[in-house]
């Protein structure tokens, strides 16, 4: 299992839904949106110059959306995720 | 529903009013404007050191004036929003 | 009414005199000088991650004369105004 | 009368002496000296986090060498100022 | 042996698989993926304005995913590390 | 005198000796070395959000190498002087 | 003596073994090497804005590897020295 580190959040990014039009599968809008996943885990929160760790906002098993650069991809038991800082993530969708 | 993060608000667009000339549409001006919007969720506030939020000034139903380049846009249920920092909100409309 | 966020100040700015010669209008001067407004409205001063405000220097009806690349246009009302941050002002004309 | 904001003073520039040969008024250098005037009025120091004002070290009165670039130009009542930051001084000529 | 400083670790950098088809050497990918490594040794820790070393999260033994531009490379005694800040390293594989 | 503020100290430059082979002057080359000066006056310290001025380490009369872009030329009385931070300071030759 | 300011230390430059195949003393490689060195000296430590200085972790005496542009080349006495910032060592080798 990965375990994020400090303020980091492990996502599984969801699959994209392909656009398309009488079966015809379309390229991707060369603007892309701001993405959707779910948290499979989280850091222990940032640690302050005190040696304390501020707890995070986010759960495991939330639903996120982040900026569309946000994060850097681990490939991991042949699954894609993102990990990215809990600060790059917009809104929690409930 | 969208929860804003951290000192993020959500903010409903307002619509744009076309500029008519004799009922012709004119071209948007190059030089846009800055806009305006409705908030309708706002975060749990920043975030401090202390694992403290600091309270949002920003009410849910509030008018906002914003930079024309503050946020990212998020689509959710057909509608376009845009999130952004309580901090890039200029003025409130009273 | 517009109502400025945090350590903002909303100004209306004065009338560009024009400069004539013999009745003729010159055209602007290339380089620009700085400029000056009333204030017409003020924020509730920074907010500090106590989640204080730190109390405005500046007031309503202060004649200001800032720099001349500060702040964002806003027109409201059919009246221009700019919305800057009060460290964005030099002086105060007494 | 101008009163500058915060931790700023109002500099009236010294008049530049012209650089004579023979009576001839010889071109400025391209590279320019650093600069001198008299200080005319200081703002009432930085205003710290704490709401306090920090003291200002510069007097009213005092001669002062500023680098070349520092502070915006200000014309009023017909004479030209230098508006700055206490901290672009660099020395005070006793 | 090396002595890591602050809050650095010394990463013993996991030995690349070749990537094979039918015996056939590879050429890497344009786009690296990120890479892993085991904690070697670790340093006591950031050092805080009150002279105070904050612990670190990351133990010798450890096995960790960092971004693929992260470190500096060491040789010593003939095997290759990576010295990195722990804020570089952004999962332990548990 | 010249007295300068906050961290500042005043450098008298030590004088460049001239580099000659066989009695001819040779030009500077082109990648300079770090310089060494006199300190003939110094500032009272940077003032801290406080308002307390931090005690400086360099004294009047320490003999100093500066980094080679360190501080800013200032002529007075016909003898020209640095004024530079005191953190541009590299070490005091004792 | 140098006596090097605040967090700084006093590097001497570990020699360049020249690399020889057959007696022919090769070109350096293009991509350098981190290097090494003795700590001659060492400075108070950083001063805090309390006026305290940090205590240093590195002691005279120590070997330490330096990242390949840290430091500024200071020459004292026919002898090449480097000075750089104590985060700019890398590790201590024991």
């Amino acid at each position: 299992m990965l375990k994020p580190l400090g303020d980091r959040i492990l996502v599984k990014v969801d699959e994209e839904k392909e656009q398309t039009v009488g079966g015809i599968v379309l390229a991707n809008n060369a603007k892309e949106k701001p993405q959707t996943g779910e948290v499979v885990a989280i850091g222990t929160g940032e640690r302050t110059p005190d040696g304390k760790d501020i707890p995070m906002t986010i759960k495991k098993g939330d639903k996120v959306i982040y900026d569309k650069y946000a994060g850097s991809e681990v490939k991991y038991d042949g699954q894609d995720y993102l990990v990215m800082h809990e600060k790059d993530v917009m809104a929690i969708v409930e």
